[in-house]
């Protein structure tokens, strides 16, 4: 094994994607460079609870030189070339085990997933699986055998999930980007703990072959990223149509960037006593600076958008059969296991999501298309289409509602689990993309639009 | 009232849409005057099974009357100007009630169907409600207690169902066309049995508001009339976008004709084994003539394609829990009074169709998703949509396997309805359109294109 290299011998090398790529270009660092980087940030992290399965270092250092043997033309490099990545362990990538962070559980994947392949095929250079709450189901990060990632600021803190080894690895500076997964926030609520952009890209559009199911109607595969450049490049790579995937769809063509097009784009808000109610002190106050600074652009408040929608959808989250769908994915696991081999937080959640009867599975699908479509009716602009107060281009919320601490969220995993949901859940289910940027979150339908607005946001002063 | 006028006085009047517009053109027939024929003739008809609701002829020459008055000019008539229709039992018409053949659910609608109402704006005259096997279930046509419809060419032999009522109303030539609904192939099987042009459009392209649901992700509201003209001119007005229909598509833009574009349709057949078990000696006589016939056109049969998604999703139709949706739009209407007051027939059905579980609902919902991809697959060319010989432009099949006697239907309630079905099941359920022509059926993706194509077929030498 080579000696592990210092990153002070290159300063302190910054794993943005464009930052390797200058500097690849400039023949400053080499992708196995890179690697002895991550390897050493990896073994000297003191956080051990984030991977789940790392690949040795000398398979990658190969896979690294590989890269830079096939390909020591800059010009025929391709896009992801030595990018350092990793993989929620919910995602299959072949010869590895798939744990969904549950022993029994555990397969080894034959198969490497659509959208983990393309990574691989555009030169990026996979360092481990990551840790995530049990079957992705929460939204907190403490509910995993495999260890509590903590917040990478503060380690009494949690790190967020269901994605929490996934942020940690990017927010750690161990890797560039993560391949993560968000059904009802569990890439934007961790993504907002750790100051991350994530990425809740247009469903179908990101193929989810290779993912074990947890919601299969709402599961989205995602990015999770430390700025907007490096989202969009991976997303470029990631986003593909997967005709195997049975709910692919195709990427709609690039729009017209919002910010070149008249009238200026409109914005909605969630009302103002929810917010009041739902946030930490500390959250509320930057919520509301973030209004401010929104007041002095060129973006138009839309004060007659109705919330209803968005909010009866976020509900039916946990009040519906919906939840039916988790042990789709998990049946033959629990007839075979029950519930004693799981995390007990996790089991009771599986339990409770049994006994809806198929009546009432399509009394909740019809309810959610119609909040869907009174959702939609907001982005065209109210029943008639025609009150420009009404219509919103874009929904601004807090991507979450309060930081609990580990000890907090031990002592009250339901109810302080649900509570971070708060703005995040409808999304998924009302078929809306989303991204979540380091002040704040917002989403919308245009995954590259999105990313535009979370750069202004991101550069707003505050 | 007017004294009934006589066919004769204009001798026997063509009520294609493409006639009564000539004739209104050319001054040769007012509205007033089609309504008289259309009363003389609904009064002389010896089937008093087709109408539940027909509303009295004083009121429908009333309001052919204000047509006359309302459009002096030729230019300023709307598209169905005079034009009279009769629409299915289980669509709202303001102030008539909604009986779905249950007389102990009827109820008075307060609003119009959105469809009826753009009929009604477009000029249409409504003439009354048509019969229907009871709650929309069944193919045949005998399940209702308002008397069984008989098949317009020799009344030992049902109609079809479950618009029943409705294809009796346009092929007695009784009304120039009827709003009727497929879910299963409640148009293209009793389109078929009396010689109609049945179109099951796109699902969602016409609104379903004012329809009292059967199975509300299958359900279509559709058009049977005597030609193919006619059928185009009554789409065009009831196609439309309706933001309160939940499940409601923007209509696809009217594509290139397919017989203007090369290459040459490319067309699939059912397996041939399938066909020679499913079909009657004459059915089977009159599809392998057709086959012949389409050999001899510029269309390609493709060899290679793959019917077992067509066919796994024709299953699940009845082997499945999709068939839950049925109670969800009859759940208080069961509550209250129980299955006793139902035709027996569909109260087993009902029975049967409860018990099923959420998770159950959801891997019905996963296969079919599965099958709709696969069968997509077959539209696209293969697996990898290269090969020519899998790709299909057009699937052909017979609209129905054999013509019961209403004698054989009652013996053989259950599975000789099914028989009729083995070709229509899976079309909404896979998302695709169809339509039913005179001598045999084929269906696809676009509606006008199949109306064209339905055409060739009907002007073929065989």
């Amino acid at each position: 094994m080579a000696a592990p290299p210092h990153d002070d011998a290159h300063g302190k090398v910054d794993l943005s994607i464009e930052n390797l790529r200058s500097q690849y270009q400039q023949s400053t660092l080499s992708p196995a460079e890179v690697v002895n980087v991550v390897y050493s940030r990896v073994s000297a992290y003191h956080d051990k609870a984030v991977w789940i399965t790392l690949i040795p270092q000398d398979d990658t250092l190969e896979r690294a030189n590989q890269l830079s043997t096939q390909y020591p033309e800059l010009a025929s490099r391709p896009p992801l070339y030595g990018i350092p990545f990793s993989v929620k362990d919910s995602i299959d990538v072949a010869g590895m085990p798939t744990t969904l962070a549950c022993p029994s559980y555990a397969y080894t994947a034959i198969t490497t997933a659509f959208v983990v392949q393309r990574i691989l095929d555009a030169g990026g250079i996979l360092i481990g699986k990551t840790n995530l709450d049990q079957f992705a189901t929460g939204l907190n990060g403490s509910r995993s055998p495999y260890g509590i990632p903590r917040c990478v600021h503060d380690s009494d803190y949690v790190s967020g999930g269901s994605s929490s080894g996934s942020v940690v690895s990017v927010a750690a500076d161990l890797v560039s980007f993560t391949v993560a997964t968000d059904t009802a926030g569990s890439t934007r609520v961790p993504a907002s703990l750790n100051g991350m952009v994530g990425l809740k890209p247009t469903l179908g559009t990101i193929s989810t072959v290779g993912l074990v199911p947890a919601c299969k109607t709402a599961d989205c595969v995602t990015v999770i990223a430390k700025t907007i450049d490096t989202t969009l490049v991976a997303l470029n790579v990631m986003q593909a149509y997967d005709e195997d995937d049975v709910y692919a769809r195709e990427v709609p063509p690039t729009p017209v960037p919002w910010d070149k097009s008249s009238p200026a784009l409109r914005y909605g808000l969630p009302p103002q006593d929810l917010v009041d109610t739902s946030l930490s002190p500390q959250y509320l106050d930057l919520f509301n600076r973030l209004l401010t600074a929104l007041r002095s652009t060129e973006m138009q408040l839309s004060l007659n958008m109705h919330y209803e929608p968005f909010a009866e959808a976020n509900a039916m989250l946990y009040g519906s059969s919906i939840v039916s769908q988790r042990i789709v994915a998990f049946k033959d696991y629990l007839d075979t296991h029950g519930y004693d081999e799981m995390h007990p937080v996790v089991a009771q959640i599986f339990s409770d999501s049994a006994g809806f009867d198929a009546v009432r599975a399509y009394e909740d699908i019809f309810s959610l298309a119609k909040h869907k479509r009174n959702a939609y009716k907001q982005f065209r602009g109210g029943p008639g289409g025609e009150d420009e107060n009404e219509r919103i281009d874009v929904l601004i919320v807090p991507s979450t509602s309060t930081h609990p601490t580990v000890d907090e969220m031990l002592a009250d995993p339901l109810a302080l689990n649900k509570r971070l949901g708060t703005f995040t859940h409808f999304v998924n289910l009302l078929d809306l993309c989303a991204v979540s940027v380091p002040v704040k979150a917002t989403w919308a339908r245009r995954d590259r639009d999105l990313l535009e607005l979370g750069r202004r946001m991101m550069e707003m002063e505050m």
